[in-house]
């Protein structure tokens, strides 16, 4: 049988691989196919569906439908006398191609492997998320920028057991809306595990579990806001990506020094503040204990709030861990913290532990955000921290950490003996002095393959004659590729 | 030995539960809890770490360490010549409960529950979202409320089987940050499910996976007011919840009548307008072919952006399903979809198919909001998608549906003859209109225990005097109340 052509006659054959069943359905995708690949042009006169069905070997009414459908949907169009043709279809500027059902994917082979395409937007979107482009990311053998643990680590055979305990035993209205702080599990468990591991005051009526950290940042900023807040005193090193969420809720974040006693809390001002107490982000420094009291003084006396961004508090090697400053004063700090360091970013799970008056109005703008948070992680984190397997994991990971800082100074001391390094008894990542020009080494390593991040780029004042020092990630590479990069940064901080 | 009093001599014993372990962080744990529940009220002087490490049986430095951390964190004061003393502490106006680490946690059994107790803010918070307030519903012994699936029939075991075949196989970067558009497993498998199922023009390319259609429509009001909309047409019946999103961003939601026909396409105004094309929610009735042309024409010829919210597009009953919108323009009409309905709203799991000028200015947005969508939930529904089990239990939800919707029709024929069933033929609530008054018939409802709304309550601009009708989710009850809440519903309508 031949393809039917514009204007061929009423009662031409109409070719159509309906596969194994023969119903209405298969004949609607069948011709939403022929129309949408181009085989079926505009102005094709179908046939009759009298003899579509005697060719078909199908009822007739099975073909009207069909056809009855593809006009409501605008395909075809019954003309009086002239029977039913395809449609004229104001096309798409950019057509996209159609799945074949059933065929693997027609999608470009870049996107297929996660990794964007040329004309990929997501890649501009990403870049000042992490201070580092995902295209650009992807071009590199070795990735020592800050900000991501080793995903390699990430429990998956005892998260599923987690999962095979939590989901069967779970009430049928997990599943459903539910309290908007969400799951009672995990919020009971978080209230244990922060005050034990974190000193924080927790109550599982004051914790709301949310979207990751940006999300709790994105929320607060807004409720600030609509009470009142202009501006909010941020670190002034930190990340783009927090300023741009403050700025995108209409405050305006202003810097405060930062030295090696931490933030210079004497000096905060606006409405609230948001810190990095136990680990400065990146300079690496805890705060000093009379700094943390005049934050709170400052906090107090003002009427200010202090958004405590703990997001590595697990992480401590040498020295004793510093607990949380919300102990300090629970209605005036907000405690936030994530298990994207400590299991796995793509998780984003993150809570806050809320100063009474602040539950109902950050409710009320996470409600018209996203509603709610999902369950299903939840439940199994729940369980996870239940079974002790979360203290196990930190444990686990917080030594696999430990080998590749000590690693890392050590190779240094040796083989790059010109620099300085620093922040090294907590986090992810250490400050790295350098005598030359940062920038100029960032350049020379990427064009070897290794992409590392200047202090610069944490700068909320960039100023390229400031402190020269390499912000290096070292929890970030997985195993196999973690000596290869060390070898090379040596290398390039050797010369 | 006793417990110190205030002013106690230095030399006072001090009764300490160091468990087994005996470390720095037991120790500085075991003060914590002291000080938080107030067996050392602030001025106590505690012993000397030299007599403490002796009564203990530690090193001295292990006490020291604790009580330099206690002092840095501000829980303990070191004076000079007075030794260290339990600080003062501003104590917080309510001061929350603090879990006893191991022990059961204190959270009032409300709460532990799941159900808001009474001081709980999370209640009125929730009210708008649905219409209905979580702390309304429980006190409720059957709930007839739209909105909600029967979330007892999320297929856990299914869901579990897919999660030990996609986990195990996922890269590593599943559990990263990656593509903020998310996991490409998902975004293919889609595709291909949204062409063949709801006749979209879907390419992995420009879908973005979201936290839950609210924050679809809460990104897509935001990009749209960033480029220069103002209003947005809704149709005149819906939910509260959708306006209050489109309202928080900034736009002004414009109500359009709607009729047997669907919304009055040719009343559309505004920069963008806000459609349930397949099932007008709550009226039930498909947008007539006419007017789904009329809408695409009005957004070509005024450069406006259609909204799609396919939200129950899965659940079709007597009638054929009427394909996707987004067919007729993919460059002016955005898809949404969501596993709400399918399979559950806890999983917080939505899809937008954007035209491609949306893609970079939505995930702009996106990156200030939550950042990223979660990915784990995701590797599991591409899993069940590819698998077949997403259709199967889709069918086999169908007929769950539809048994009850006859049953529901039936039974209202023969025992409550004076009102009449709409909207019967989709979806997982019909329209009941009522020869009385509504709202009467609500209160009765309530006060015999039967939680159900009126189509007041979804009206724009809400007049008691307009059509009197019920709107009954028969999806909403699991298996075991539904019988017991449509007997009751008889009893109220048979008056």
């Amino acid at each position: 049988m031949e393809d039917p052509r514009a204007n061929s006659p009423a009662g031409a054959d109409l070719h159509l691989d309906l596969g194994g069943t023969r119903g209405r359905s298969d004949l609607v995708h069948a011709l939403h196919e022929s129309i949408r690949t181009g085989r079926l042009p505009a102005g094709t006169r179908l046939p009759s569906s009298r003899s579509l069905a005697k060719d078909l070997g199908i009822a007739r009414n099975t073909v009207a439908d069909a056809y009855g459908q593809l006009v409501a949907e605008g395909w075809l169009t019954a003309r009086q006398g002239s029977g039913t043709v395809v449609a004229d279809r104001i096309l798409p500027v950019h057509r996209p191609t159609t799945p074949i059902p059933g065929a693997p994917h027609s999608a470009n082979p870049a996107a297929r492997a996660g990794a964007p395409h040329p004309t990929d937007p997501t890649a501009r979107a990403f870049a000042s998320s992490s201070g580092i482009s995902l295209l650009e990311a992807r071009k590199f053998r070795y990735d020592l920028t800050p900000g991501s643990p080793d995903v390699s680590t990430f429990p998956r055979s005892e998260w599923l057991a987690a999962a095979r305990k939590a989901l069967p035993a779970a009430p049928n209205d997990a599943f459903g809306y539910g309290d908007p702080r969400r799951r009672i599990e995990l919020r009971e468990n978080l209230a244990d595990y922060l005050a034990r591991a974190r000193g924080v005051w927790a109550d599982p009526d004051r914790i709301l579990i949310c979207s990751g950290y940006v999300q709790a940042l994105n929320l607060l900023t807004d409720v600030l806001r609509l009470q009142g807040a202009q501006t909010m005193s941020v670190e002034e090193f930190g990340y783009n990506l927090h300023w741009d969420v403050i700025r995108s809720r209409g405050l305006q974040p202003t810097p405060v020094p930062v030295d090696e006693h931490g933030v210079r809390s004497d000096l905060l001002e606006g409405q609230a503040a948001l810190l990095t107490p136990a680990h400065q982000m990146p300079l690496g420094v805890p705060l000093a204990p009379d700094r943390r009291t005049k934050a709170v003084e400052w906090a107090r006396e003002s009427g200010a709030i202090l958004i405590e961004d703990d997001y590595d508090g697990e992480f401590r090697y040498d020295r004793q861990p510093v607990g949380a400053l919300q102990a300090l004063d629970p209605d005036r700090v907000v405690y936030t913290g994530t298990a994207s360091k400590s299991l796995a970013p793509g998780l984003r799970l993150a809570w806050m532990v809320l100063p009474e008056h602040l539950m109902e109005p950050v409710l009320e703008v996470k409600r018209t955000t996203d509603l709610l948070t999902a369950t299903l992680d939840q439940l199994i984190l729940a369980e996870f921290i239940a079974s002790g397997h979360y203290d196990r994991h930190v444990r686990r990971t917080r030594q696999h950490y430990r080998r590749r800082r000590d690693h890392l100074v050590e190779l240094l001391a040796v083989r790059a003996p010109g620099v300085t390094v620093a922040g090294i008894s907590a986090g992810l990542h250490v400050l790295v002095d350098v005598p030359g020009d940062a920038a100029e080494l960032v350049a020379r390593a990427k064009r070897q393959g290794l992409l590392i991040a200047s202090l610069d780029r944490y700068a909320f004042t960039p100023d390229p004659a400031a402190r020269q020092a390499l912000i290096v990630g070292y929890g970030t590479p997985p195993d196999h590729s973690y000596n290869g990069a060390l070898d090379l940064l040596c290398q390039i901080l050797a010369v």
